[in-house]
């Protein structure tokens, strides 16, 4: 391993996010800046200390290769978090460690788990930089760092599969920083049009530009105690209904589509499915909300869609306390945590491509029983996968299962109920945020015991990196030689 | 599909159920014969109508395709089912015809959940009758027939397989038939003893023969409403945990010790597994009970060692509401359930060999992350595994969870709580009996609404002849041409 490399590259993204920090001070001061010396503070810190490890390291070879993929983006995530939350602890906002460090990991891979019983009370600039963690992690901070840096690009692609393992991630241009800078267009695109439409709503440009980041990222925190429910506004709720879509989607289809080519979206088998899922599943947990005398049909079906598409796209925000429906949309939900979205998009999740895969294989497998000499490839988009990708969707599946399993077990066994343990692990592991149970949807994560915190970071972290980046940290084959 | 020759094994079958039925008259009788019309109805209704459709369709050839083996296994579990149920609705012990098939499909797929609320009104030769079907089911309907009819022995081995799929069942001999009996005669000398050390214990020689066939076979039915908690015997507990796990071990594995090779035992991959598994569970659930004042600390690690051995090997036999005990004991016994015991043993669930072949091929593609051009193939007892098994035990594993995924939701939409639906599902598709909330362990399925009960039943078989075969016959393709 060519820890030095590691570490050059490890400084300069600390130095990029730093410098994003720095960009919430004027909000800070804009609102009084009770919070502005934190945030200034932490910073510089992250800036400096950046700077100096990459100015002591710099002179290394950029080539990266697998390990160092690896060990960058794992380590990026972690080292990036430690310094994130500085400005809650500095502030006196969360002065326990731990808590601002899950709430900064919650932010950064888009989970939205808050361990805050009351989030209004937080200053405008911790509430901003709150939100902008969970807008700078829904792409990725890796795929900022190589959006940023030319010299990156070298190592680029290890970087980038090592962020993004999805089988299906489409190199736009057959240069990474093309692509990324591709993907960084269409995601502030997304973000000023949702902006627009909110403060048209009647938002705040404050909430109106904090919930547009927590939208686009799929990451789900609220400026508001009550989450989206706070506005009571139908329009409000529509507009981020669309967004959420939209954030769930590859981007890959949405800048196809700015070039014209709007048929790519229906010519996808993965949006395809996503879209029929979408519906299927709001019908049915429609049909088993009852509908209170007095409230229109429009407004029930509104909220089963809102929480429908919430949970697929793996973000998290709140209409209604949906543990309060029939068992049937509770199941249907939790299932949809392990789903989540399409590739290539800001969700998290297993992935729909991959469920697709499974489904088609399994039906494959089933032919093959009656036609034992038949030779039948797995289909997608038009063109048969390889058995080796097969087996990787497979073997990813099965270390999905098996994490939730132990982590719930770890959970449990610190005295949490069962369904509060596997629905926190749930939400953790495919970073939506709000769980079942006693983590439900007008629950924190506040109770939690401190063990448990660390177990569902450590979720957030591998599903948001797609599993296999930090489960392979924790082989002794990686650290061999 | 030649259709002729189908029904032609299957009133083969059905007179041998029905032989066996009969032999439960004397029973019957000698404890005052109420339920003795019923019994000796059923019986010869069973026999004739089996021998009428074997007379009339016995020329056919014996020649059985892949189709024919999977349709002769999966109606003959269904129709033995069915006839088996009448002596329950002809007496009137349970009048509804879904509770009686229910009841029988429980018993014969060695599942062990019962609609009953209260057992020990049944009359005797019932009982008998109950425990019975698990007896035949445990070894498999079809194995049975197979070691009775020499004819059966052309086709006998694709009926084997469609009755057995597991990945690692041996053959033990070349000839199938040979096989079959070797197997039978290990079921029924495990029964022997366990009749004999039972009685020497205190049990009636009706009990001690009602509860050696339930637990050979891993079935979990008791003639008594409390199940093993009713003796009070810690020497009752510990034969019964003997046995149950000498039931969960491959029954090659006793063959090969019978004829002194003991050493088969640790030489076996799955069966260290299986001993690892079963230690540790018990130790994680033993420290979580608390240990009563005046209480001994042998009867809780027995309680512990009890319940967990009772579910890995799928039993479901009685002897504590786990569900009053900590979270993690309740998590882990539900994971149990899915793991299930040995291949070639009576138990159901997964199979320990799968889960170990879906750990190891795990490790083996996380390896291949470091280092992508090795070829790292997955090995169990020594011989490496070609890459269809590993596909075909991946997608068993996702087979299985997609069943318990739909089943659920199905439960779930009936108004049953999640925990119940899931617990429920997960029973039955494991052949285990008591699940967890409203049919935990102190429960029945009484409740259960009616379009539930046939969902189990679904459950039961599919899990009990290892999904492939009953899922083949809802493809398309099983039915075309």
């Amino acid at each position: 391993m060519r820890f030095r490399s590691v570490l050059s590259v490890l400084g300069f993204i600390l130095v990029v996010v730093g410098i994003l920090m720095s960009l919430v001070l004027p909000v800070s001061l804009y609102y009084g800046g009770s919070d502005a010396y934190a945030l200034l503070l932490s910073a510089l810190l992250m800036i400096v200390v950046g700077l100096l490890v990459w100015f002591f390291n710099k002179k290394q070879s950029k080539e990266l290769g697998v390990r160092e993929g690896f060990t960058i983006v794992g380590l990026g995530w972690v080292v990036a978090s430690l310094f994130g939350c500085l400005p809650f602890v500095l502030s006196g906002a969360i002065p326990d460690f731990t808590d601002a460090y899950f709430e900064t990991i919650s932010g950064f891979t888009t989970t939205g788990a808050t361990i805050l019983t009351d989030i209004e009370v937080l200053p405008h600039g911790l509430l901003f930089w709150r939100s902008l963690t969970q807008w700078i992690g829904g792409l990725g901070i890796i795929l900022l760092s190589i959006a940023i840096l030319p010299a990156l690009g070298v190592g680029g692609m290890q970087l980038f599969q090592a962020e993004v393992p999805g089988i299906s991630v489409e190199k736009l241009t057959p240069r990474i920083i093309q692509t990324a800078r591709i993907l960084w267009m269409v995601y502030v695109l997304l973000t000023v049009v949702q902006m627009v439409l909110l403060t048209a709503g009647g938002m705040t440009l404050f909430d109106a530009t904090c919930h547009s980041f927590t939208t686009v990222s799929t990451g789900g925190f609220s400026t508001k105690n009550a989450s989206i429910a706070h506005y009571q506004s139908a329009y409000i709720e529509q507009v981020i209904i669309v967004f959420m879509f939209l954030a769930g989607t590859s981007f890959a289809l949405h800048y196809r589509a700015l070039r014209g080519e709007l048929r790519g979206y229906s010519r996808d088998d993965e949006f395809t499915f996503y879209a029929i899922l979408v519906v299927l599943a709001s019908l049915i947990i429609f049909l088993g909300i009852p509908i209170e005398s007095g409230e229109s049909l429009g407004k029930t079906v509104q909220a089963a869609v809102f929480q429908t598409v919430s949970i697929i796209t793996t973000t998290g925000f709140v209409t209604a306390d949906y543990e309060l429906w029939y068992p049937a949309a509770q199941w249907i939900l939790l299932m949809l945590m392990f789903a989540g979205a399409c590739t290539g998009s800001t969700a998290g999740g297993i992935k729909l491509v991959r469920i697709l895969v499974l489904l088609k294989n399994a039906v494959n497998q089933l032919k093959m029983l009656i036609h034992p000499r038949a030779i039948l490839p797995v289909r997608h988009n038009g063109k048969s996968l390889e058995q080796e990708i097969i087996v990787d969707v497979l073997t990813y599946f099965v270390l999905f299962v098996l994490i939730f399993v132990v982590s719930t077990l770890v959970m449990t066994t610190l005295g949490m109920d069962i369904v509060s343990s596997a629905g926190a692990v749930a939400a953790s592991l495919g970073n939506i945020g709000p769980g079942l149970g006693s983590v439900g949807a007008v629950d924190n994560y506040a109770h939690v015991p401190l063990i448990g915190k660390w177990v569902l970071m450590f979720c957030m972290l591998t599903g948001r990196l797609e599993i296999f980046t930090i489960i392979v940290l924790f082989t002794p084959t990686f650290w061999k030689r």
